[in-house]
């Protein structure tokens, strides 16, 4: 077998077998495969596509190459969330919390912020203390004691897929649905899951703008889980404006604290309960979405998420005073109110602009070298569908550096657009659920087979 | 200007701008773009293509990388040929004699083989003395002496080509048309040229199976040359079974100076005519392409072609005595003759199989580190549309080594089909003449500059 004629065939439109795939891996992954060719192949990929079956056997050579978790000495399903990003949206933090509260094992490995996206690894960072880097002994450890446990990927997990992904994040390949799929999947099967509730956003705030390119990456996800076994579902979720108020690393953990005890806006906390009653569904604790969804709430009401969340943060050495007293989290050294320049009604606030603003700030990354100021972001007094005065504050920016402060405020003021008639009917949060019809999978999986 | 934005627009499918060419091809030549990111966008490339205006502000890339010469000060038009390459095609060794025989300046920049098919470099390197490795001046010089130079690449001239070559052959980037035109052209415009003939082969033997492909490519380089301000005309012919009866570089040299004596195979010397006729044509010797094919031949029946050829080897240091004596040639140890088993028409030679067939026995590159053994290789006694008899010879095998020798001997029985039934009717050798339509071009980049 011959990288050259592996890349050919992909570059002529044909599938290629598990066979050939298990090959570019592999030989890529110990070095037998030089990273141009790799990077050819990779675009080629990101052209003509990969079949679902293609896409199964990527991700499961990506899996195969490092260590598969076996967490099945732990009592209780292992149920984990993966949200594909966006700007403000939080609700890892808060689901982790609950899911493991109700019963659930959360294996949960992060990932960095990207762009103008935030990362659930960035958020657990700004809590003083709080160790992202554990061993899988470690991992495991946190698992044990409390349920569940937050990281990033350890060397020993899919080691192909960080090899893979680096290559392609400088290569223009990254960006693209499979890639994208089999990226998330190896990560998430090696920690060990046996069910997975997939956030798919769309809208301004992510990085797919359509819902149907959303919708085109729900399945995959849905079907390479179904394909390897595992339970899936997707949710597609509204992102054409921020998630919650807050945008900033502390600023987002701080409001994620309010929605587990109970209070904090009302999308976060509707789409955190969507999320774990699915998750509870998903993992067998209740009949059906609705209880589950139910369940979650009570979990807030009693108190167990927010002292399960309290065991977390003590088992990953954070400082758990951080739920009693917001002043020990990072906080930036300066405010700045911007002010409406008109009146009107909210009818859109362009995520990925508060996203960019953000970053300007110092609370993104722009590079995948940058450092993240973990205490900047923003607080947004009004959402989609609000009324405003003129000079009505519409933000306030947490900043260390007026570097690019007046750039960013710019930014923000550009990203709110104002109706002055009639009042905007807000969208739903979750457009749509996508389960892998498996009838029609395995009957297009035995045609394959017999070709 | 990021190398990322770049790659991603091509990936998406838009057109590039020149500046965004310049600064790619300029940019990866001095080392600020990696392989890998360079490899991606020739993927991209590959699978988007490129329009006419991006493909032009490509190959001037290419071109402007290193030395343009400058050839005003020799008298006569500079005029070269250029062919894509084929399983026994060998014209350039005639056609550079008999051009500089008529007046014309030659400067011919050769290329090596490559998989399947020969390169004139091997041709000319199994003369021995013959120095393909000149430098500029020396290039310069032998021009001065005899009309016309026979080299290999120079360092100087288009690095970027060199770069971009080495790299995509590795990638899968190469053998696509958009690569391969800005590949010769930056070449061929940077040797001086003020007009070019094109051969532009398709079928078995060549590298495009289809003639349409071979159009295209046609297409592109005459569209090419004409934004650069040069003529140029592309005949497309027939590869559908070897050029000629010999395959293998010392071999085929045997055979060109057999046609430059006014002997060797009819369609060799055909195709050299129609090829010499199109270049007096261009370069203004003569009023008609019928015209510069008489005067060509004129060149040959009086001698005055040989004594051409003579002067370059001289000039070039090679043994010109092998003109007169053949056993200078490299020649092989062992001699094998492959019998037909059956009688009828031969109705179809499979060109790569016999290029395969002659590269098992050494005399051809399967990998680009390979050493090509000049003496070994074929000479086909029957052509398409020959009678054959049971047990007749169908082809003499030359070789040094019997490794293989079995395999090759199979693949050239398999290459051989016959009818038993009607005679085979022959095809034409040149199918079409493809020339650019400027008064089309010049609207569609007034229109395309204005945009």
């Amino acid at each position: 077998m011959r990288i050259i004629d592996i890349i050919r065939k992909k570059r002529d439109g044909q599938a290629l077998t598990a066979e050939e795939i298990n090959f570019f891996v592999g030989t890529y992954t110990s070095g037998g495969i030089s990273d141009p060719q790799a990077a050819a192949w990779l675009m080629a990929v990101v052209l003509r596509g990969l079949n679902q079956f293609e896409l199964a056997a990527l991700t499961g050579a990506m899996l195969k190459s490092g260590d598969i978790m076996n967490l099945s000495s732990l009592p209780g399903k292992k149920v984990d969330k993966h949200s594909t990003g966006g700007v403000g949206d939080k609700t890892s933090l808060v689901v982790a919390a609950v899911a493991a509260a109700g019963g659930l094992v959360v294996p949960m490995i992060c990932s960095r912020g990207w762009d103008y996206t935030g990362g659930t690894l960035d958020k657990l960072k700004s809590i003083p203390g709080f160790d992202v880097n554990l061993t899988l002994s470690g991992f495991r450890a946190s698992l044990e004691a409390c349920g569940c446990a937050m990281i990033d990927s350890p060397r020993e997990i899919a080691p192909a897929e960080k090899k893979l992904s680096a290559l392609s994040g400088g290569t223009g390949a990254f960006d693209t649905p499979w890639l994208i799929c089999a990226s998330i999947m190896s990560r998430k099967l090696a920690a060990g899951v046996d069910t997975l509730v997939l956030d798919v956003k769309f809208g301004s705030g992510a990085l797919m703008k359509q819902p149907e390119d959303a919708e085109f990456l729900a399945r995959l996800l849905v079907e390479t889980a179904a394909i390897m076994g595992k339970k899936a579902v997707a949710l597609l979720t509204n992102m054409n404006q921020p998630l919650g108020r807050a945008v900033g690393n502390a600023l987002e953990v701080s409001e994620c604290i309010d929605v587990l005890r109970g209070g904090g806006p009302a999308d976060v906390r509707t789409l955190s309960l969507e999320l774990c009653g699915w998750m509870f569904f998903l993992g067998e604790c209740v009949a059906s979405v609705d209880k589950g969804r139910e369940l979650a709430a009570q979990l807030i009401s009693d108190g167990r998420a927010l002292q399960k969340f309290r065991a977390l943060l003590r088992q990953q050495h954070g400082d758990d005073l951080v739920l009693d007293d917001r002043n020990r989290l990072p906080h930036a050294k300066f405010r700045r109110d911007l002010l409406s320049t008109a009146s009107g009604c909210v009818a859109k606030i362009d995520g990925e602009q508060i996203g960019r603003a953000c970053a300007m700030l110092g609370g993104g990354r722009l590079g995948p070298e940058d450092i993240v100021d973990p205490a900047v972001g923003l607080v947004l007094h009004k959402k989609t569908g609000d009324v405003v005065t003129n000079q009505e504050p519409l933000v306030t920016l947490h900043y260390n550096t007026a570097q690019q402060l007046d750039e960013a405020c710019a930014l923000v003021q550009e990203a709110f657009h104002l109706t002055n008639g009639a009042r905007y009917m807000p969208q739903p949060l979750v457009t749509k659920v996508i389960e892998c019809d498996t009838k029609q999978l395995a009957a297009e999986m035995a045609n394959w087979q017999t070709q």
